[in-house]
């Protein structure tokens, strides 16, 4: 079922700080500009590698759901991954049948890329956070380059 | 300096039950054959996506490092990301020159994947374990297929 992997989600109380990990401490030359997610309680940055993306993630607003994840790990740190599913809904579906929890109400979400993603109960999945995520019909630089 | 995502390592108590996960719930369909790597006190397993690898890592004998992850996160979790670069040592020298910690003595060992690594400390990374890899000569299967 899974494809591709689309993005490590990385956790951070500052995207500004993160970026002088990432950009300047390991290199990375494709910064996206960071845009909020307001319906998820988030704002973003996405960093490119060849092949995929780290996706820097900073609470936004008072019930944002990375204040929990920041109050374990002060300095921030890996949160979820996430990978390409052709269709989000089989996906959901196969999943509920395989027994697994959806976050939420289990409807999917517009994600950061513009297309339905759904997120696994890390308890269902050897305590890894995983999103999935319909695969973009337009790439749109996130394909190697 | 970072290239290729090759790979997130999920530490697992077990990765026959965390292939139950990656196999059987998410669907992946090509998994590589689990072997040893006594120096680093780990047992690891590659479950390849068409662009990148999953490392699940299983302890391996009583002073493995995992011991103490998985104190803190019993059924496992996401517990480093691998980068490829060009030249290890290089990388290594730019990342102290750069102020960042490396782990053990900072001499590379052999990885995984049979090339040398360095894991650069969390607390420089944002909470993040990176791990930076000389690139393989031959990708061995591991490109996109």
């Amino acid at each position: 079922m899974i494809g591709r992997l689309n993005h490590v989600g990385i956790a951070t109380p500052s995207i500004e700080e993160a970026l002088k990990v990432w950009r300047d401490l390991l290199g990375a030359t494709r910064v996206h500009p960071a845009f909020d997610l307001p319906a998820q309680g988030v704002r973003v940055c996405f960093v490119d590698t060849p092949n995929s993306q780290i996706e820097l993630i900073e609470p936004l607003g008072e019930a944002s759901p990375l204040h929990g994840f920041l109050a374990r790990n002060p300095k921030g740190g890996q949160h979820h991954v996430c990978f390409e599913v052709p269709d989000i809904i089989a996906a959901r579906d196969e999943m509920r049948a395989k027994g697994c929890t959806i976050l939420g109400t289990g409807e999917p979400r517009i994600g950061a890329h513009g297309t339905p993603i759904i997120f696994v109960h890390p308890k269902d999945m050897g305590g890894v956070l995983v999103e999935l995520m319909e695969t973009p019909q337009n790439a749109d630089g996130m394909e190697a380059h």
